[in-house]
């Protein structure tokens, strides 16, 4: 009845970031915008910081789904981009599960938009073949809760697991020990309350 | 613990659109009227886009029910149409049956009003007799959300999929370039945001 | 992977009505208590209307818990009535159980206050007991949503059917024609818009 | 399908309460601060009056994370107290999974902040070692209910019981009878529509 | 700045209830039904206690919009009744506003579906005619939140004061010694909170 | 301290429908966009069956906020339309304020997006003119409920009255008798439940 | 148009507190319980910690609206103490209005249950009489948002001011200079993120 | 009954961001941290945008309250920065006010934590002594609605303006023309969704 403990590793994890489009974006409601981006910057720094293999993917970029933001590709521009010409679930493209299976990683972490379609389709095609899948909630989005909570439900039941940005972060990282500093920044770029908290004790232990 | 990835196919998927009625609609209260409206349009467009067979069924629609809303009954004059006499579950009706069984498919897309019983009974009874399902959830309403999410977590159980009607559309087609005007249509017609992106690229990519 | 369908049936279903005291639901804060009010007297109502044998427990009632809702002491004046003298989970009242045992029932359908406890409690046990156990939903109260959804994430883990009033009744009468005026009725009362529906037809056709 | 019922026994139980400190506390935003600060405080004193062990621990203390809420600290000045150097999952600590194997017990509550990481990382790994894990739902905070529903998804899949402090209380205690002033004044201080019916009962019976 | 305190006087006051009609109730969504359905028959059983003169209009009874909901017309069978030919704004058809003047009040209590047009209309040509009106909110219903605050802006801006059945219940009676029995039944009837304190304390007393 | 009340007149009222462009839309977040679409057009279709003087307006429709929805502009061919240069309040634009005070018009019903600013601001400065204002402020779309609030206030307290485009059209037709079947229609096309009483209603007298 | 600034002085206002009983407070249901009673004793808190004039009241407590919630009649035990007989307003008891107008001050504030009745009543009556009215709005609570915002919009139309606790603390004190300590216990005892603010930096300081 | 409409005038108008500190922004609870501190920036960015002269305050910034946030430090590095020792009401503060006068400017933009005190006293004082008063109500935080709306309402009360960072930003600019590239690149930086629609026209038009 239960699914066993699958925990991130760093080195056995790989990111997917799937049709975070300009014209897309403006399908997603069922996260307010400021916080959605942020997300999904934050995913896209972690990725960077951990040093996961990234792959991004776009669907019909010349069309009015518009082009990647420009935020990720500049963040990433070594990764494997994959513009798929048509196929709307990406991991019907070759090219993308051929990138998928270069990074030689096992876990699968998978964002995009919209969550039913661009995220929910390859996850369960990636769990089909015996991946590890954590999807990243937060930094997927979708028309309303109705699609999104339709859509947990049925990578729940297949087999994914359901994380965010945050607990991501947290499980590849494991102990604070390995870089204080780093973990920290990437936590106060991306959690106002959380950067707060370090003005407010920089400040006091500063003024020791 | 894992449900196996199936994928809905348009060779063998067959849509039953169940009670969509004028009077029971006012019992509709977990999704606003005007989305509600365009969601069940949208799923009798798609069923047509992919010439998905579909069956109609009302229950007791000469009483306070009230009459099949009218569009559906000009979408599919030539679908099966069976207005039960007295069954609560579709399924319990023989001529329901038959015509499901008749058109030789073994996905049902379900979808009606309302979600707990006209969707959810006839759905378990489907998957009961080995079945695929697949739950068009945002083109079938009830009471509140109480009653909503106690039927999906039912249906769910059972092995339904929870989906909507862009997954499902997205799922059937799955590559842009079967078709891209059709698609787009479908979409334009049904999405606001998404026909606002179409309209905009359409006269920029006018005007060179 | 999947719940088989089991379904109501009305020879085969006892209603337990656990702890709606009138103290207590002042604790029920996730429904509206016009609402609330409501479907209790709904499932008071249907059990009566199908004759299930019903069965009505306290917890301390001569203390600040309260007494039962009088409405359901009257419903039911011929019902076992087992105030217990202290167990929180109802089925670790003896006569409670025999009271169940004694109906030869084996499907329970169960409702109360609170729902994480009063409900849940009971649900729990007469599943490790081999019960087939319907929960329903609206009839249920507790603090919040949070208390609300871990109960139903509890008990549906551990195989109980969520429900609500209106589906048990629809599962239960199964054809319209087993009583086209009774079960009208029932909804009638209970469903101020399927009342409103009724008026306007009643109204139509007398004018013919 | 179903997980058996397994029933909290005061026992074989002990509380670990991770990561309430007082600078991660600002983090929570799913929960209103006042209810939140109630529910941890509840659960314990719940701990306290079950005699249940009890192990603190908290990461970071020295730094921004801030100090344990000096509450729980004068509740359980002798309960063993884990300053987790770094470790992010508390159970990557020897010294807390000690303390907690020390305990003898089985059953482990457990609360935290935040609730993906700090609460879901132990949980999983007490799971994979054999523990029956009960997540005190409201005693545990985060970000937002994306964050939540997340973390209850992948904590309820992997076998944890969703719970509330409320039940574990009623669950623990089995029957009034066993105490009705303790459990009574637990309810008292820590349920104001409990306390306002037990002011109501004292003094209409003091009347008499 | 300020409007003075215009209190609600019981031997100055009629009841308009307008367009309550079984069809139209299917366009209130801003109130639960249940809960609707209370509030308004809760005004009907104020204006029968204090014996205020209560006026009936409907809007094209025989059409689409449906009859009057037969409870009041029940309630109010001797009360003047104007099923208008056509006038949307029930001020603009004598017989309602000669019904309305022939009960020599001043003070008019005005609820009624939809709020932005059946009760405002009035309301702002009662106003303007120099009557004092009182809204009863939650006896008024309509499509969404934001027709509701509309409305309200556009009435209070024009002088109406807004109110609830239980404040106009209470402006009315003045002091509980006036009828302890009549008041408390109303409350009893119509609120199940104030229903449980009743129940509660009248088994203790009784108990005595 | 209150406002007379101005009844809309439709032999003095002009509609002015403010940068409803198909980029700028794509803010909207305070009103679902199924519905915000339905309204606007439901504005424009009554704008025509009253035969309201009605102009448009666009906001650098050559850059990325976009054309003006096509719609629209079917809707009124003749229609003054004014491609602002560059003026965000449109009262700045010479052309614009001509075009409105050519009607002739002293009452200005006002739509827009987004609220604050498109609808406000010309609105602020048109009753400053003198003007009757009329804000349909569901045909109006904005941010989030924040920046609506504010705007209604900004608007109410300098003397706007706020309207929904239900409203408005009640208001304008006075009497259904002028034409049971043009507002019925209008009624029909964008009100899903009114539809469903009309096919209920037709249905059953049809059949007689 | 403007009110002008009339601002709390502590040596010129007493405080109100209406109806704060035991079962009365089980109608409240706009703010959650645990919120409520916090920030009730907050205002209590406050009218001590500012040595205001404090006059308790209650309607029949020795019926079914219970008595005095204890904590209130333990902080004022020598405060005039007026449980009416019967009036619903207390401005129309003679002994209310003389404790009042004994305190000699001309700022009142006030709190009550339930906001449009027992804080509105006496609030309009004291306007009407040239007092300056100060709601404390979150120490204030009632059936629902419709009955608040109701009483609200009646309140403020009529001169009061509406504040919170909060609020009104930081107006009457002024100057942090005037007592550093008894606000910081104030705020510390009533707003968890503010009392974890001060521990974090307790114990930073103190760590130096 | 209508305020005259008072437009913001940049070479009038003046900006003051009173206690956006570390420490007390973990007390807003009303919008979502990542929207908020979007919303400050941006209105940080517009006050340079335009040059308006900018005065920063914080009270008791030593202490638990923390400093002001980096951001707007350095945002403003030769501002008038007014470290108040003590008096809650900036305007209390001689410096402040003296800062604000020897601005020269009529118009006063307020923004700050928390907005019933921090924002409403200082802007109460203001109006007070004859300023216009204009209150960026997205920049300003608060508890919860509760108390926003009641110190909204108190403000607009007394004269105030309440408007958002967007509004201001556009009534100060009046006309794109004055220079579109500045305002578009504050709007990029601070909308998500104006940011995409400007990428997808920049890529579309820069591909012709």
């Amino acid at each position: 009845m239960t699914t066993p403990y699958t925990r991130l590793d760093k080195n056995n994890a790989a990111v997917l970031l799937v049709d975070h489009q300009a014209g897309l974006l403006s399908l997603v409601r069922d996260i307010d915008p400021d916080k959605f981006k942020n997300n999904v910057l934050a995913l896209g720094d972690l990725a960077k910081y951990f040093n996961l293999p990234t792959i991004l993917t776009t669907s019909f970029e010349s069309g009015p789904n518009g082009p990647l933001v420009p935020e990720l590709k500049e963040q990433f521009p070594e990764a494997p981009y994959i513009a798929r010409p048509g196929q709307i679930n990406a991991w019907d493209n070759e090219d993308f599960v051929k990138a998928v299976k270069a990074t030689g990683k096992k876990q699968l972490i998978i964002a995009g938009v919209v969550t039913e379609v661009c995220v929910a389709f390859p996850a369960l095609s990636a769990l089909a073949e015996g991946f590890e899948v954590f999807i990243v909630t937060d930094a997927s989005g979708t028309f309303n809760e109705i699609t999104r909570n339709a859509a947990w439900e049925r990578m729940a039941g297949a087999g994914a697991q359901l994380m965010t940005w945050f607990g991501v972060a947290c499980e590849l990282h494991r102990d604070w020990r390995n870089d204080v500093e780093g973990l920290g920044a990437l936590f106060s770029n991306h959690i106002p309350d959380y950067r707060n908290l370090i003005t407010s004790y920089t400040t006091l232990t500063a003024a020791k």
